[in-house]
């Protein structure tokens, strides 16, 4: 995630609440992280799910972020995630003004 | 976290990796959830851990998350967090530019 220290970077906090329903979530939620990788702009994702998922993605530009969005196969997958996977779901969009690291020596 | 829905919002984005040792962690991450809710300007929190821990919590102005910075037990904390519970984190400290959510209808 060194990528995201850098000059201009921008985060977009996806927190969720899954329903009951699998209809291949992991698959496509595993596809999707594939994809974002090969999009213009993508710095760097991190994901965790405990009784919330909160999945935060870094790009260069905001531009980046709009063109992921209207991305076709995630446009698809969004909306089968509103209609059968997710009982609900944010969607925060920041810049990012500092960034700190911790690296325990061995 | 609705509140988090207003004119002006901070996320601090708390990454970590835990090392294996115990001694109080469940406790005093409680326990700092406890205290940043009495802080003046927070907004609200969200966590998860799975492989890494992301905790995202939302606050009214870069001063608030400034006074969490230096709040007594949450410095001590933080230093036993350097020493014995986290083999490394990042703070990333966001201005959110645009927030939306979803919720299913019943």
């Amino acid at each position: 995630m060194d990528q995201t220290h850098q000059e201009e970077c921008f985060a977009v906090i996806f927190t969720s609440i899954r329903t009951s329903v699998d209809d291949g979530y992991e698959a496509t939620a595993s596809l999707m992280i594939e994809l974002a990788k090969k999009q213009a702009g993508f710095l760097g994702v991190e994901s965790a799910r405990e009784n919330i998922g909160i999945t935060v993605s870094y790009w260069d530009s905001l531009e980046a972020i709009q063109q992921w969005k209207i991305q076709m196969d995630h446009t698809i997958a969004r909306q089968k995630g509103r209609e059968i996977w997710y009982s609900s779901y944010s969607v925060r969009i920041c810049r990012v003004l500092t960034a700190y690291s911790f690296e325990k020596p061995n």
